[in-house]
């Protein structure tokens, strides 16, 4: 790449190419399933062992919150020591006026480092500027959640036929056409993500939840036409389901799963 | 009120009368404008000194988060010492599925004990459930904000001709018909807010940022017909303009515009 940074969504394909999967581990330590104490070091072992297997991985800042100040200092003592090469996307869906997200955009790109993070479209594209000119960062947008409650307003017809989730797809076209160094993608999922949603949004990254616990289906995304570099989460389905099976080997069997539905 | 606790809206209405106005303060502390060390001191002194103008209290916990955990200690430390008779709105925006929000409720509501909380419905009802069961709590749910990007989601027209923001107000009514324990409002920004807006949301609490340094003009408001408790919001304009003028003299000031406005 020469003197020029990378951007996220090269690093994401790279890593992609180089796991053979899309999987994204989340990191979600539910506090009350696990004594607080315990939780540093179990994040240690989940990320350690299913490192071969991620893509990336997705620490979600409102499990981290609901601990307290302790929390969010278990948040900032593991970020550091994740390894380098797997990019970390802070699940966080944050969304304010662009006076107040300068002071979020701070403080996860450059007091937390995470490679990208997650946002809230809901109050518009210049509540998202303050985030759109970090080279070799990304950020999601809320599109079409996994959530049944995506019909409310995600999936809401527009006068003129559209639905209210391409108007985000047309955010990730502005800043594409605005030429904004932060990669923009979308979070579509996959409970709810079918070929009549896909043929309505740009081909950008998408982060897509869904998978596991909540029960989504993968072949919905085979033959959508998307290049981009896709990640496919999964959190409970790791962290805590089958807790007879260890980390890495149920990172692998997702990882596996995502292989064969997505043809890697 | 005999052995029932007093709903939010209730409350809010109580000290609305006491003051005379309908007040909001913000407390939205920007590091880098001060020293992180003089801002606790600087919050109390907003607080004590603007206290007998203020209806309510809004910490925005952006502001306190960019901080890092220094921030989020100085909310803590701030909270269980402020005035036990003014309700205080936790500005936070959050938005993720039920699962997660629990996770959100439980800290703001039961942890940090603060009276209502703003709430993004992107992602749709579910998202708002766990927060929908407490007694004597409000949340706000974001309708119309008082930025130019509100054009771009909330106030797009949908298939009939309604607006996406009507759709926050039928979550409001939803919540009423489904006898929720929680107060639920809107945040509606002034500088958005004209009659064709509040026309088309049901008389619910309104959360109005967008008094002083965004410049709306509070004449909107008079004559729209809701009798639903009103907050208007100023944050910079008393924290920051003006600093020859002290908090009390700023707070007064707008306590009175306020009054004047909606003839209270």
């Amino acid at each position: 790449m020469g003197g020029m940074s990378q951007s996220f969504t090269d690093k994401l394909a790279a890593r992609i190419k180089e796991t053979g999967s899309a999987l994204c581990v989340g990191l979600d330590p539910r506090p009350g399933m696990d004594d607080l104490e315990a939780i540093p070091a179990l994040l240690r072992k989940v990320v350690e062992e299913t490192a071969p297997y991620a893509a990336a991985f997705k620490p979600n800042i409102a499990y981290f919150e609901a601990m307290g100040l302790r929390g969010l200092e278990i948040l900032e003592d593991l970020l550091p020591d994740m390894p380098k090469d797997v990019p970390v996307v802070l699940d966080a869906k944050r969304g304010d006026i662009g006076e107040t997200q300068k002071y979020y955009a701070h403080a996860y790109f450059e007091r937390l480092g995470v490679d990208a993070v997650t946002l809230s479209p809901f109050m518009g594209y210049d509540t998202l500027e303050p985030f759109l000119n970090y080279e070799g960062k990304g950020v999601y947008l809320l599109a079409v959640t996994s959530n049944p409650g995506s019909a409310d307003v995600e999936r809401q017809e527009l006068a003129g036929g559209r639905r209210v989730f391409e108007l985000v797809g047309d955010m990730v076209l502005r800043s594409v056409r605005e030429g904004c160094k932060t990669s923009v993608g979308m979070v579509v999922g996959l409970t709810n993500a079918d070929s009549s949603i896909l043929e309505r949004i740009p081909d950008a990254p998408l982060l897509i939840p869904g998978l596991g616990a909540q029960g989504g289906d993968l072949s919905c995304l085979s033959g959508s036409g998307h290049v981009a570099p896709p990640l496919i989460n999964v959190s409970r389905g790791i962290m805590y389901q089958n807790p007879e099976l260890g980390f890495a080997e149920k990172a692998a069997g997702f990882a596996q799963r995502i292989r064969e539905a997505l043809n890697y």
